[in-house]
């Protein structure tokens, strides 16, 4: 069986944004017991992954992202479409755009710590729209 | 149900293939009207992610691969093995080889820039043959 | 039809471990024929990958790791919760938790030199218990 959910939210700019519930509720109300939320980015400058979110890990990342993809650097990208976010699409491509969560008896199978983190690497705010995949019994 | 299929080509040194219009026949062609198509490398050289797919970025992401991976810094690998590819091994790594893309009514739910690429990088050209293992109803 | 299996396993600092006969065996104690495995970390500082499994490339992923998050730079994870692996957490989140790869005949589908490795980011030992989520038929 498959459900399709779908999140929907505006960011800010290097926005972090903590998704857990909202997958979660996400589950809850598939009616499905066991399986795999695929969350999928439909778009390409942004990320999906996992991280324990705190201050301090939030405020690292982005400075891991602009240490290792700085924006100020040169861009064919920038230089050709003049929308100064080659680095927010090279971020997104390392990233990729999807992620898989297990889950079993209505509840995603995550660590203590570890939370599902939507990344905003655009270099504008966004209204997003995130799909979520439910596959299972 | 699931329904597997293969795309077959040969690559150069460097390049970023789009195969969505690929992925998306396969969707087409299976029968199947929504789930999820899992796009695997089977191989320690090769990635797939999904990006828009235009010369300034292409150009962008090999500068980003060379600048984070160096081709000319030293690998144990290269030191036992002589291939000269210790780079592609560890960038490969870094991407993984799988990407999850959900679709519904046939068609992949990918935003409008976005597309599907594998990227070679090895440090020769390959013959290529990625699996698309789709699941759904 | 859903098969979930654990692997459990104690981690040392820095290990990549290979962990594909476990996955593989897995595959074939589920009676599934084709499908999709998920392997998924439950926690924030560890993950999986594939890559070719031999010293060489062991050493050089560990070089990776360590150029491009270090451990001796700041971190604020670390001045708020001083356990000293902000850059654990942050490789971690690069990587993401979850690997698909598809299974066929009751057979991984991986590369002939592609195995399936759980990385350990964490500054200390660890005991790892990974989910693997077998769907198919």
């Amino acid at each position: 069986m498959i459900v399709t959910r779908y999140l929907e939210f505006e960011t800010f700019i290097g926005e972090v944004r903590n998704i857990t519930s909202d997958v979660q509720e996400a589950v809850k109300s598939s009616g499905l017991c066991a399986g795999i939320a695929t969350v999928f980015v439909p778009g390409a400058t942004g990320a999906v992954t996992t991280m324990e979110y705190e201050d301090g890990l939030v405020k690292d990342l982005g400075e891991a992202l602009e240490r290792l993809f700085p924006q100020s650097i040169d861009y064919a990208h920038n230089q050709r479409w003049h929308d100064g976010n080659g680095h927010s699409h090279i971020q997104a491509a390392f990233f990729g755009p999807s992620l898989n969560v297990p889950f079993s008896e209505q509840g995603l199978s995550l660590g203590t710590w570890q939370q599902i983190v939507f990344l905003e690497l655009d270099n504008r705010h966004r209204r997003r729209r995130i799909i979520v995949q439910l596959m299972g019994e």
